[in-house]
């Protein structure tokens, strides 16, 4: 079940959170941030979180938000991530799709990646899947926790019809 | 000259600030954004506000902060903006070449805009003559003022020497 995340949510998916941010492999996240800072990040900043619960567990959460203000605001953001014992079994493609429906129904008209990191192939290729393209490709803008400098890319998909 | 911008330098730059914001031709704030909401995106959030100051009246401003946090850290953003009976005198150009020393001197690599509205031409020129590269071009992401949707770029230099 996909819901509206409140704080005790956040508790629960903060062992996650901690683990993806301290990795350094697929978010630009300080590794060394706390929960409140993170909850504030996730949660307060953006327009809207959601959680992913199975059986009473927090298996995955993402975030929406406008990616840019005024003349920009027709764009929305997200960011997602699922508990690593849940990997493989479609949680990330159902958080995407409904992040699709939630963005269409605030209004917004495209969703844009700022920051996918290249070498995260499982992600890149689910995006190209729901219909995300790559339309840019960032020089050695993440320092990956092993490889070092790799590049990010951009990634967007209009969300409107086509005479939007 | 340019030098480090307090807040009085910033009520002098507001009418600017103020111009460039609502003609929505290039920047992606607020177009109803107050001087106190303008102060703190300008000022108080970036890690670095200067202004160009030429007998006493504030002509331009730029800031400077960090793109991303942790692993993406060591790129920095920058905004800019010139006022405009002051157009076309390499206020700009002095500008980004400040920043560019600025942000070798903060200790980050590289450098990257990355909403830079495709129309905008002599921007977008300025930047390349600069040595930036166009790395990704983001399909209809801003609402122009007389042209609709147009798209926009993201613009990036690596600062450091290339054994980095």
């Amino acid at each position: 079940m996909i819901r509206v995340m409140n704080r005790e949510d956040f508790k629960s998916f903060w062992p996650v959170f901690s683990r993806v941010v301290s990795a350094r492999e697929t978010y630009a996240f300080e590794p060394e941030i706390t929960l409140e800072q993170a909850y504030h990040l996730w949660c307060e900043l953006p327009l809207k979180s959601y959680v992913y619960i199975d059986n009473g567990e927090v298996l995955g959460s993402y975030y929406i938000k406008p990616n840019a203000a005024g003349p920009g605001n027709h764009v929305c953001n997200c960011g997602y991530m699922v508990a690593e014992q849940a990997r493989g079994k479609g949680i990330a493609r159902a958080l995407c799709e409904h992040s699709q429906q939630q963005a269409t129904e605030f209004g917004f008209k495209a969703m844009q990646y700022n920051s996918v990191v290249s070498v995260n192939e499982v992600a890149v290729k689910l995006w190209q899947k729901l219909g995300f393209e790559i339309v840019g490709r960032v020089p050695k803008a993440y320092r990956h926790a092993r490889l070092g400098f790799v590049d990010t890319f951009v990634m967007y998909k209009w969300l409107g019809t086509s005479d939007d």
